[in-house]
């Protein structure tokens, strides 16, 4: 973490001529996105696996499904009332006698004779012979007889087989991420497994000397690992599948053994936190530069430090790309959902966070030739106001915030009443 | 499902003065609703668990968390740059030895000799006797030494101990739904565990003669169900915890002993489909209203029928509440959303449906008395388009839709370019 002779951006501290420069040096925030898209690039498309329909909420269907059956199988009845001919209530006023009821149970169906009503009900199967329901709001009923008042439509107030769906039609498409109402669908259809997309396997791996487990005691210049517990959880919260989480020193055979845990736990994206700017002993950097990682400062603030890399795959699959966040949490934490997490979110089928523009309830300044990321937190009738201070140290500020307020690189100040673009957490 | 003498809807067939009302006799939808909030108040307040923060991701807090430590937990550097002390650099321009490097690593903190300036990093702890940092774009190095152009504030670039947060301040209040920032939080404080509130067991018991498992083959009158599926994975879908998945026939004993296993596996809420309508052979009316249940017939469409009831719990506990629905599945899925869903969204901290009101694409009419949820999708512009018609057997359209329009009861047309409520799906 530490540094001589040059500073975490990698401006030589030596030269004069551009020691006062804040913005020479840096690479644009849209570049490094564009870098990270082509390195997740093979996750696409996803591996198909087939789900049954209890375990597939939340999931994304990796194909069309038609359905096997028609909706509603059988003809059934609409309405609560009788079943007759239209042919018999033609001359209506008439009163048929009612032959029996139709019971909405297994069994051979009903048959109506000629001249006679069938009692039934609602999604009951209408009877061989009957050919329109006459709704029980239009009868009356005496001795075991129903008056009908006026002559019927063939057809009115019967679900025919396919009426809401046809054997081949398309039940769900490609890509729908599925709900409740999905998923009771398929079963409608008798369907009890749907092909999803696998999830993306995910490793998340701190690094830090400084760093130690939520709850062990704190040395001096000690704190604790908050970025394991963060990037995975917000890796899972967008349909990730986390299989593996480490932390280690800054330690270059440490971090070796722990990419090489997770290439063997089938890890299909490793994200490392820390150990990636400019000092003497980023392990990060020392490890996977040689490995021809791509180390940067970015235009940005928080998160300037960033890269991206691989790792050997076991069992010589493809290279597993990793994608190295800087070691402050809010920085980890931002740069997960500026980089990383639009991917994710695609993969998954999930929407892409919302983004809005704002009103600043209060002034801000930013730095210039930096894109700020400030938390905020909306206020009533489309405001917005900042939650803690740009720092990157703000963890708790941080989870105080529901938006990221987005500052472009060539904004220095903003009044109070200016628009801004949010970003939803 | 088949009745004989009285419709669905409970009016007596032989009595002209109402058969021809299609409004009297039905309960207010409201009324429904406030019957079953008070059914489900029990459930109020939660149960607490302690749970791993990796097991917290969208749980909701039970209590307020403060954070046991200084956050941040030790003085350190705001910048990268070099410490000092304001009083060495107040007689700027001067030039000061590089006394060394702090590294941010566990171990006894760095101390700054008067006189001299120690190179630090971001984050890193600031050496004892240093009161001010200078940013390194404000320095230049030369023979190990440091030139300083002007003076500095005591504490400029320095991030005290608690300043995201001090020990005892309130970390995440009570009620929080865990994202992962929040627990990237709690992390950041060195806490393992967070206190959320137990989620809400239920059990989901699907009723009818005519229902197969989703799969098995279809005879005369069959449909697999939809409703167990559906109901199970909307319940989840908000938090709550399926305990029990049950399919009976229209068999009273059948149905009694799926309420003792719910029982007996620790249900706190039962939620029935089919059954509960006016025909003769309703198990759910069968086994419940001897039991003190209340059924009713409800001024909407779909899902009329509605009932609410109780069952004894083992060992003792209190009664365990029942929200029946009718077993049309559009009608149960429905029923689910307006009666049910708002409680358990609330007690697993989530947010309500969102309610908006948008331009109907298409004119609709709808049944006088009844208040009227139809299946509909938004359109660019704030539009919304019905979905397949009014009938409750469209499940295919339910799966198409994204959100519910409500018609209201006194109303029966409507026109393009009239204003709806829709409620998000």
């Amino acid at each position: 973490m530490a540094g001589a002779g040059r500073s975490r951006d990698g401006r030589i501290l030596s030269v004069p001529s551009r020691a006062h420069d804040a913005t020479t040096a840096r690479t644009s925030v849209d570049v490094h996105v564009a870098r990270v898209l082509e390195l997740l690039a093979p996750l696409t498309p996803r591996p198909t696996i087939i789900l049954p329909l209890a375990q597939a909420l939340d999931r994304v269907t990796a194909a069309e499904t038609v359905s096997p059956i028609e909706l509603p199988p059988f003809r059934n009845s609409q309405m609560d009332g009788f079943a007759v001919r239209a042919a018999d209530v033609a001359s209506a006023p008439v009163s048929l006698p009612i032959a029996g009821e139709v019971v909405a149970a297994p069994g051979t169906p009903a048959e109506l004779r000629p001249g006679t009503a069938v009692r039934i009900m609602t999604g009951a199967p209408v009877p061989d012979g009957a050919d329109t329901i006459v709704p029980v709001e239009d009868t009356l009923e005496a001795n075991d007889h129903v008056s009908i008042a006026r002559g019927r439509r063939v057809g009115e107030y019967i679900r025919e087989p396919g009426s809401d769906l046809h054997i081949g039609d398309v039940l769900l498409p490609a890509g729908q991420l599925l709900a409740s109402r999905h998923l009771g669908a398929l079963a409608a259809a008798g369907l009890t497994t749907v092909a999803v997309r696998s999830a993306v396997r995910v490793a998340v791996i701190s690094t830090g000397s400084e760093l130690v487990a939520p709850g062990e005691p704190l040395g001096p210049g000690q704190i604790p690992d908050a970025n394991g517990v963060a990037l995975a959880a917000a890796a899972r919260s967008i349909g990730a599948d986390v299989v593996f989480e480490g932390r280690v020193r800054d330690d270059a055979d440490g971090l070796e053994a722990m990419l090489d845990a997770a290439a063997a736990l089938g890890a299909e994206l490793i994200l490392t936190s820390g150990g990636v700017s400019m000092g003497d002993h980023e392990v990060v950097r020392d490890v996977l530069e040689p490995r021809g990682a791509h180390v940067d400062v970015l235009a940005m603030q928080p998160g300037g430090p960033q890269a991206v890399a691989s790792w050997p795959a076991s069992r010589g699959a493809a290279a597993i790309p990793i994608v190295c966040f800087p070691g402050n949490p809010v920085s980890s934490q931002l740069s997960f959902e500026l980089f990383v997490a639009p991917t994710l979110r695609e993969l998954a089928g999930r929407l892409a966070a919302a983004r809005e523009t704002r009103v600043l309830d209060s002034p801000l300044r930013s730095i210039p030739g930096r894109r700020q990321f400030l938390r905020g937190r909306r206020t009533p009738g489309g405001g917005v106001t900042t939650v803690g201070g740009p720092s990157s140290h703000l963890v708790a500020a941080l989870a105080a915030s529901d938006v990221l307020i987005v500052v472009p690189e060539n904004v220095t100040e903003l009044a109070k009443g200016d628009s801004v673009e949010t970003w939803e957490l």
